[in-house]
């Protein structure tokens, strides 16, 4: 089976949207990544850190799911990565309202031997040093690595950034974000100066808007699937991004035509993320539910017209 | 051949973008709509108002495009309805500077006798009273009545929007105006609630973020086609509506997966409106520009997964 590698948070996440607040629940970009990726048949593997107040029965649904383990380290002494925010009313913006970076200050990522030869590398968001990091510990070329960063990065450590950027084959970035890195308005035209540092796939999230892949020469998009209610956006974009990088460690294929298809599958497993608080969807859903929805994508985007 | 029938404004804009600005140009809903369905083999109509200072080579060029203009009455010594507005940087949002509405303050829409029996009927944003007055003129049922609205008469003639709403097939309206008319966040239940109000479809448009249709049971999204550079959005809504009303018309099929396709059409239309300034752009398409972006927007949406 093939190997996919995740990079990211572990974490405790609380949170509040207009629906309901939770205290510290499972949280973390690798997680979302991880249970999202799990749909997939292929090998995963964590590399992370926590505390040692991270519950082992966090762990074990982790390991349950076919998540190798071995490397998320448990620091002694150590306290989780937590974050707390609150949505406002819209659901399209939120306030963080607590980040303590706790063990994740000094995380230096190792990759255990048995996956240095991972065929997928997802880099969550991460500070572009520990990700580049990762790269190096690799010691047989990936097939593909995707990174995943934001604004934060770009703001405070923009060198290491466009570094990292130069050795990945897919960024996932949102909007907002593509247009700062960029410095271009059009989106079009913001892909194709990120193509440029290095990428040579783009993945542009719009959220409720949908997400768009860029290369040279094409452009696929795809939507959201219209909900009657989001519930809770906390890790949307990492279930996307593991939707999307495990099922491209699945096929094996990395041609453009599938990566439409990865990305729908992305676009497919975030839909179903948003419906509750948390991992709390992630954790129940089944292959069936992935599949109906599949068919609802379809009936959603696809249609027939002759061209005379 | 079918029979469009077109009710909205003919006017003259000066437009101010980022990209340069106009003095008073040929504008308005019902010039936009026209121009936009004469890409399909259709009769139309255009009944509308200007004032004496309009332009006979406006007249002529929309008789060029085989529009009859027999129901565009000609005000002596009135003035021709007039609107000024300036983009903001992202041309998503814009002021108007000014509005005279000169002779469309005394509009009363008269149906040429030889347009009753239309197929089709694009009442384009209007005073609902007016949009009414058009629907009681028609001597034959037709098949299908489209009706295009905004926040202002939401704001200030609710009764009558009501009135008029329960009376049409189609209403089309943006994201922001489905909310205020239904008064819910979720545009999935926002869609439903107004399907209660009359329409059999709702159209929710949203700009460079693209158009969404509602029946009952269905749902189809077609995205905006992302541009590199978005000139002038003046008149993207009407010719999105003159592009699914015209292909409506000639097909003669109401079906929802026929409505899937008058959609691409619309957003096909519209994504050439906004390349350059006012209608500039509308007025010299070929079919074959819009057969061939019909091939762009196939490759931009269509995927081809097998469900296992």
């Amino acid at each position: 089976m093939s190997k996919l590698l995740i990079v990211g948070t572990v974490a405790f996440d609380a949170i509040e949207t207009p629906f309901g607040k939770t205290d510290k629940i499972l949280g973390g970009a690798a997680t979302y990544i991880g249970l999202s990726a799990s749909n997939f048949k292929i090998d995963s593997c964590i590399v992370s850190v926590v505390g040692e107040d991270f519950p082992a029965e966090d762990l074990e649904m982790l390991k349950s799911k076919n998540i190798d383990i071995s490397g998320i380290e448990v620091v002694k002494d150590g306290k989780t990565f937590f974050w707390k925010g609150k949505y406002h009313n819209d659901l399209n913006s939120r306030d963080t309202l607590v980040t303590e970076l706790n063990v994740l200050a000094n995380f230096k990522p190792i990759v255990p031997d048995h996956f240095k030869d991972a065929d997928v590398v997802m880099l969550g968001n991460l500070h572009p040093s520990v990700q580049l990091s990762v790269i190096e510990q690799m010691e047989k070329k990936p097939q593909l690595i995707v990174l995943d960063t934001m604004n934060f990065w770009m703001d405070n450590t923009w060198d290491e950034l466009i570094e990292v950027l130069s050795k990945v084959d897919v960024v996932t970035i949102n909007d907002e974000e593509a247009r700062q890195l960029s410095d271009e308005y059009s989106l079009v035209k913001a892909a194709q100066k990120i193509l440029q540092m290095g990428p040579s796939y783009v993945v542009i999230k719009k959220g409720e808007h949908g997400a768009m892949l860029f290369d040279k020469d094409n452009i696929f998009f795809a939507p959201a699937l219209p909900l009657e209610e989001v519930f809770d956006p906390t890790g949307a974009g990492d279930t996307f991004a593991g939707g999307f990088s495990g099922y491209l460690a699945n096929t094996g294929d990395i041609s453009f035509s599938n990566m439409k298809n990865a990305i729908i599958y992305g676009s497919n497993l975030a839909s179903f993320c948003v419906e509750k608080f948390g991992t709390e969807r992630m954790t129940t859903l089944t292959k069936d539910d992935m599949q109906e929805r599949l068919g609802q994508f379809r009936k959603l985007t696809q249609f027939e017209i002759e061209i005379p």
